[in-house]
């Protein structure tokens, strides 16, 4: 089934103890549509400006990805810069330039509009609720961050009404709900409206949780993290990606989503912006999920 | 097969938001023996002093552990003060006061010498080498702590060169290799002597490698923290005490042993101090292996 995602493409320019990437691709909508174009077809609706490299644009087709839905307004593309430190579990942002998209209203053509799987990736929760007026989606996913959550909190309450499941970070909890224990934290979220909650914790795995059902899983291992600018991203684009292939949302379902967001997102951190991500195949998404079954398995 | 652990056995005063546990029982040998004595005999080693309850003992003896080896000496109990942050992941060491333990020397009865397995909990690595000097076990675990990493590093390489496993917690890991990153930690471990190297992570799990061979669980989810003191112990008490009940130290045996660790681990935070492990039978730990295998399977 088809799958469409709304959010940010950007320009990013990130410092990692490997190196530099300077006004690389980025953006959660970009890394969300290549990891989840591995899976079915992506409608991503996004802005971008006049100075957006065609490359770019070329790439993302190249990918199964439709780009109707990405305009270009008149101005700059959304810049981000960060830098990482030493233990890649942390950054700072260095700086933000929303450019075009201070103006962004998105606009879903048709098929992006009925497509059955809708994710709403990292925006302004008013821009998400103007999507959500949009969408014929049967299964809407959702991802925020914690500046939507002390600054726009009315609005991204009327956006977890309205969604089936939540992708968050484990901080990111605690700052909605008060709550750091994850199981408290996830009742608390699925008391505002979502059935299905994923908190993702980085290094450390994550957790889903529908009801009084519990999955949990342990991160891939890797030797090298070069720059995870987009694992979460890339997360949510496996997770759904995964749902939309097999067209069922049951537990199960989920599970597998889970682990294959799990598998999506370690490629993520193996180069700087999509490098890696944009390269993989089918048989590296098969292989590395027998590879983390085994990594589990006992 | 039989066990023997050395360590301390201590009168814990414990602060945690869910209340006190004044001058309660303690101390790395109780954990681990209270854990391990649910899979086979276990032989204690320890000292305490003449104001150590007799009722303590009582608990130790009525619980498959023999206490041969566990010393009055003149004087006082080893006794430590501790306050738990209100996120449960750190702690403040109010007080410690080595008393009978500064003038301790470990000596094996000799069953305690003879038995297959040895777990060295953490003591100064001067004594652990006292104990691997009486000890005829063909498989030797190991715990540590950053003060003798950073006061006795000679002498902990000493041990290390003649241990099969060490268990150690990720902080740990860094403070003695260098190594944030896991892989190159267990690596820069492997090399220093101890064939297999199990990393805890606390509430994020833990990571088993021996060579190239890798296996990831994350903890098992608790609504409510009591007391996670001791938590590491029991960690090590189960995951020595499946290993000596098998009686097999394979790679598939050491995963199944790391998902009892992290079971019985997960009971000892359920209350203050030992109450909760002093009190499990095999049938909850058989209930909570098969808890923890849904939890994780997809």
């Amino acid at each position: 089934m088809e799958l469409t995602v709304v959010g940010s493409v950007a320009l990013d320019t990130v410092e990692t103890p490997h190196g530099r990437n300077e006004e690389g691709l980025g953006g959660a909508a970009t890394f969300f549509s290549l990891a989840a174009a591995n899976y079915v077809p992506v409608h991503m609706v996004a802005v971008v400006g006049e100075d957006f490299p065609n490359e770019h644009v070329g790439l993302l087709k190249s990918k199964n990805i439709n780009t109707e839905g990405l305009e270009t307004a008149s101005g700059k593309t959304f810049r981000w810069a960060g830098r990482y430190h030493d233990d890649m579990n942390n950054r700072d942002t260095l700086d933000t330039q929303l450019n075009v998209f201070e103006q962004f209203h998105p606009k879903l053509p048709p098929k992006a509009q009925e497509a059955p799987f809708l994710f709403l990736a990292n925006i302004h929760p008013a821009l998400q609720l103007e999507v959500l007026d949009q969408s014929e989606a049967a299964f809407k996913g959702l991802d925020t961050m914690n500046l939507w959550i002390d600054t726009a909190l009315d609005d991204l309450k009327k956006v977890l009404a309205q969604v089936d499941a939540v992708i968050i970070n484990d901080s990111e909890v605690e700052d909605l709900t008060g709550q750091r224990n994850i199981l408290k934290g996830a009742e608390a979220i699925m008391a505002m409206g979502p059935k299905t909650v994923v908190i993702k914790k980085g290094e450390h795995g994550c957790v889903l949780i529908q009801g009084d059902q519990r999955f949990v899983v342990p991160a891939f291992l890797l030797s090298d993290v070069v720059d995870p600018t987009g694992a979460g991203d890339s997360f949510a684009g496996g997770f759904m990606g995964s749902l939309a292939k097999e067209g069922n949302t049951d537990f199960d379902a989920l599970r597998r989503a889970v682990v294959h967001g799990t598998v999506v997102a370690s490629f993520a951190c193996e180069a700087f912006g999509p490098d890696r991500i944009a390269t993989i195949t089918e048989k590296d998404i098969h292989q590395r999920f027998e590879a983390f079954r085994e990594l589990c398995q006992f």
